[in-house]
């Protein structure tokens, strides 16, 4: 009799070795962190001696699942902001609260979460990229879990770096520090061709093949990339990547959701590994991944949830179940991804896509004892069918929760015994997650009480302060402008034609003010648009003083570039009221006794508005100035105009709007 | 003090009412079957006294989840046969397995099954379609489960009718039985369009409406479904429907996922409820309905899983999860269905859907106690955000999972506490389901085993014994036909040309005979092809005597006509080996010393053989006859085609096949 540590006896065991051999009564034998046999209990009975004997009556032995696409400490903003469009979600509230609050400590909690939760659903081994990966290694190893670490590299700056050379650096110390290390892989993590430059890309594989360490990146995740990389390179973003030599590393791609043939064709060529990330892809609209012809083509493939900012959870049950699910339905096959090979790409095909293949991802002699003990007794997996040898992949993969998980193993050590964990403090997690929601409520909460907030942390904004004198009236008189124009008084300096698409976000504190997003469309006189501008404008509306007909107003404008799609905006800031102005405007600068006047005549096209207006208008400095610059607009209102003054408006132009509504 | 039974405190209380009203610190007071009070806990607890008082600390009170479209029997066929295509699937394995094993026994136990399943994971109510309804009535009253149940209409018989008008008769009577019971509302359930006449829709209809009770039916659940329906009828499906009257009646459509936008406007129209089964859906490769389409043209959503052998659970929490990422994905757009609405869809909506809206599916003063509580606290949902009030919905959807249900609650009885069923006996029903499996097992085996068993399961067959004397050899010289054809002792009776298309299956074991699909495409005197005929044929080869040259084939035929594709066959027979041989055939039946022989001359154009063939064959009953006619055919070889002894080929064409491979 041979001596080992641990027997696992009597359960239903799948191997998911190359041959999907089963043992219906199966055992497992294990000393140290290793496999040493594996076959019927009866005959590993009659052979080994244990210190433990684990009887797996009524449950399935299997490989630990492998979760090949994540980012661990996401998990502490599960459920933050969701159903919201890809780039509300990532630039209005992911990546503000990240900046905000990404650090050390962030990325160990957030990382005990994870492996809290996926030792309990039954994850043995993770891809993870994301920030201060040292952290995240390193509580991963604490944890027990097997683990790919990549520190995210990226063109812009990071919460642990200000330049990417510093990300790079990080990462070479990160794999000199962790290579070799039993349970955590380090290696190298580009974000994403998008956020990278072909200088990046290039140092990232360098760095990749000189250590022989996996590189991680993002992939074709949106139409949206394959639309920038053509009109950016001229290039399709995998022969980009492709002709940029990455995938001479070992390359693991996420997403590849708008991958065509010809990139699934050179993802296989280079036997590049690919993270199919079913959940988040819908979650985030992204769209459906081709994982069929993938499949067909040979690429590997594997399974990953993603973080849970996008997924909600790290359930890699569920997420097998949907790969196994979405394909079918998307390529009207029933047969295009059967229950065993989808639980062979959330086990020994995802090892394979780590690079890790030889090590874990199968119960086979040798290989590290990363494995967990499944309940098949639960009522919503009754009864089982023997007839048909598929039938227990279908339990697993359709049926089985995450909460059927009893025991799990990684390199030989008991992560979780009847549901217990063993390595992690349950309750000081989530107790310490529950003050980082607090902080993170505190934060976005003032942040979304506050219009000028939410505007400052998407960027790009300038402030500028303005006083203007302004007089408003009905142009009742077509003729009357071009008696202004011609009047021995006036000298036009400059003239513009342009139409202005006019959205205003409006709240119900008016003290929060209002943002206007302007398009302004500029006009030849041939009547050609020959340009078009976007700006944000935020102000908080003031009179700060009235002049008979002439008003002062005091503006603190901060104003943007407006970068984005107006629908961004929309969706950001949830204003209570939203309304649009559209004006085909006609503008002269003129100098009336030596003083710059702008002068618009605006032809109200939505609301549907009869009249045309004239807007007299110029900038002050002083109370003083004000009073004398107000006192000649009323004077070109009355002696060059000669409106009557039952034309005067006191209305701005957004009032107009709402009161039309 | 009012007294009331039972006050449930302390929880994040979600009403689901019109207003989305939710409580941070909740309570609800019951009296007998109804909710009497919804609040604030401290309000409450000034008002109400309990005999039971439940604190619901880190816990969620929300309504029951609604299971708008199951077959709860079916839950006894769970991962008996996976990832077929749809009619392998129904016609290979669940109608046979379901003719034989469906009676009232079944129906029982599998609803008892499927109840401990849906208490289990917080459903409340289901609408069911099945057989032997007013079993599956009595056993989910027993549970003490809320449900729509509809014994299925149609035009073929079913294991308890064998006709329409039984199942009409059989409805007549369970409404009459159970119309007005607390928990159980009796409904009309034609089975689709497909399977039911215009007159069984009709008297289905006049049913419903006779007695005001919901009527449940399935509607282009496949693509098939419409093309069949344009085919037969010249109508679009929901067109053929609405103008039978159908939807007069207060319908229930289960699937729609082939609806256009015409099809959704006729059911909003027509006030048709929808029960969409996203997973079963996707399992049977349907594909997606369009749901984004009929929530903005505003007809009443629900969600069900269909039977737990499409899917293969009654996990509501997951079908929410699925119906709210899947319609995200499919039109790239993430705020489709947002967290919230997918769960209104799973409750309020859900209720309505079945023509119960006033009586359950969200927790207001007067409804029916129908509730679930269900823990906030499994690391799985850690951390909870507060700033948004949909974060809540986000966390019940997109992570909640049916293990963290912890009491249920139908019509103000417990039926689950702590996670223990109340009403239903858990192992025993483990038990008696277990044993069902092994008789499913044992019948399906004893069929697999038997391809003739596998045949008589899809019917259609018949027998057919044969004796036949037969020669075969090459036909080098293309003149001899002619030769013999003029030759003064053969007398032509008949000939036809056609091109024969045969897919061989064979198996391991040789005594397992082999089936033969093939095409016949008769070809006319022009080249034309004037018909097609496609058979089935199963054989037992043996060499019943050698003669010479000739030899004495004895057949044991089973013949059919192959009404299904090729491809059902191979994916149903799961033949060790299938080989391909197409012919064109030239077949002249000639008269010869006054008996009469069939002539072939055949070229084989698949494999790739370049010889062409000729056989003389001729039907026998006695071996007396068999050695007269094995002498002619010898002598028309011999004597009038003059063929060399060398050009004799004793092997038959499936073996040239298998040679060739």
């Amino acid at each position: 009799m041979q001596q080992v540590d641990t027997l696992l006896v009597r359960g239903t065991l799948l191997t998911m070795n190359d041959a999907f051999d089963q043992f219906p009564d199966g055992a497992v034998a294990i000393r140290g962190d290793s496999l040493v046999a594996i076959g019927p209990t009866d005959a590993l009975l009659a052979e080994y001696t244990a210190g433990e004997v684990v009887d797996c009556s009524g449950q399935i032995i299997m490989p630990g699942l492998v979760n090949a696409h994540t980012h661990m400490p996401m998990t502490l903003l599960r459920a933050m902001a969701d159903d919201l469009r890809l780039d509300v979600w990532l630039m209005g509230y992911m990546m503000p609260t990240e900046r905000e609050f990404v650090n050390p400590d962030f990325c160990r909690l957030g990382t005990q979460l994870s492996c809290a939760e996926m030792i309990r659903g039954g994850t043995t081994l993770f891809a993870d990229m994301y920030y201060f990966e040292a952290d995240i290694a390193e509580a991963t190893a604490q944890a027990g879990l097997r683990a790919v670490c990549g520190e995210s590299i990226m063109k812009f700056p990071a919460p642990d770096a200000d330049s990417y050379e510093q990300s790079l650096a990080y990462t070479r110390q990160f794999i000199q520090d962790w290579l070799g290390h039993p349970l955590i892989v380090p290696s190298v993590a580009p974000h994403a061709p998008y956020t990278c430059t072909d200088d990046i890309l290039q140092a990232c594989t360098n760095l990749a093949l000189e250590f022989d360490v996996p590189l991680q990146t993002h992939i074709l995740e949106t139409r949206q990339e394959a639309d920038d990389s053509w009109n950016e390179f001229e290039k399709k973003v995998v022969n980009r990547v492709a002709d940029l030599g990455v995938f001479r590393a070992k390359t693991i791609a996420a997403h590849c959701v708008h991958v065509d043939t010809e990139d699934i064709r050179l993802l296989h060529k280079h036997g590049v590994a690919v993270a199919h990330n079913p959940t988040s892809n819908l979650k985030l609209a992204s769209g459906i991944a081709p994982i069929k012809e993938m499949l067909e083509r040979g690429v590997r493939l594997s399974v990953g949830t993603d973080g849970a900012a996008s997924n909600n959870d790290l359930d890699m049950f569920e997420e097998m179940r949907l790969a196994a699910l979405l394909v079918k339905g998307a390529t009207f096959d029933p047969t295009a991804l059967p229950a065993r090979e989808a639980l062979a790409m959330a086990t020994r095909w995802g090892a394979e896509a780590l690079h890790l293949g030889s090590l874990t991802g199968s119960l086979e002699v040798g290989k590290r004892a990363d494995l967990i003990v499944v309940d098949r007794s639960p009522l919503h997996n009754a009864p089982h069918f023997e007839r048909d040898p598929n039938s227990v992949y279908s339990q697993v993969v359709y049926a089985t929760q995450a909460a059927d998980v009893q025991h799990v193993m990684v390199n030989g050590q008991w992560l979780m015994r009847a549901r217990t964990l063993l390595t992690l403090d349950e309750a000081a997690i989530r107790e310490q997650a529950a003050d980082y929601a607090r902080q993170i409520d505190r934060f976005l909460i003032a942040r979304e009480g506050n219009v000028l907030n939410k505007l400052v942390a998407i960027g790009g904004l300038h402030q500028e302060e303005s006083f203007e004198i302004q007089v408003k009236a009905r142009l009742d008189d077509e003729t009357l402008i071009e008696q202004l124009l011609q009047s021995p008084v006036v000298e036009m300096v400059k003239h513009n034609h342009y139409r202005q698409y006019d959205t205003y976000f409006l709240f119900e504190d008016p003290d929060q003010g209002r943002v206007r997003y302007r398009e302004d469309d500029f006009i030849d006189a041939s009547g050609q648009m020959v340009s078009v501008r976007t700006r944000l404008t935020y102000t908080i509306p003031d009179k700060a003083g009235e002049f008979d007909d002439a008003v002062l107003l005091s503006h603190s404008r901060f104003i943007a570039p407006a970068d984005r799609p107006l629908r961004f905006y929309r969706e950001y800031f949830q204003a209570s009221q939203e309304c649009e102005i559209h004006k085909d405007r006609l503008r002269w600068h003129i100098l009336y006794k030596g003083v710059l006047f702008y002068v618009n005549v605006d032809q109200i096209m939505v609301p549907d508005v009869k009249e045309r207006y004239i807007e007299i208008k110029s900038r002050t400095w002083s109370l003083h100035d004000a009073e004398y610059k107000a006192a000649l607009t009323t004077e070109i209102l009355n002696d060059v105009l000669v409106l009557k003054p039952d034309t005067r408006v006191r209305t701005e132009y957004v009032e107009l709007c709402q009161e039309s509504e």
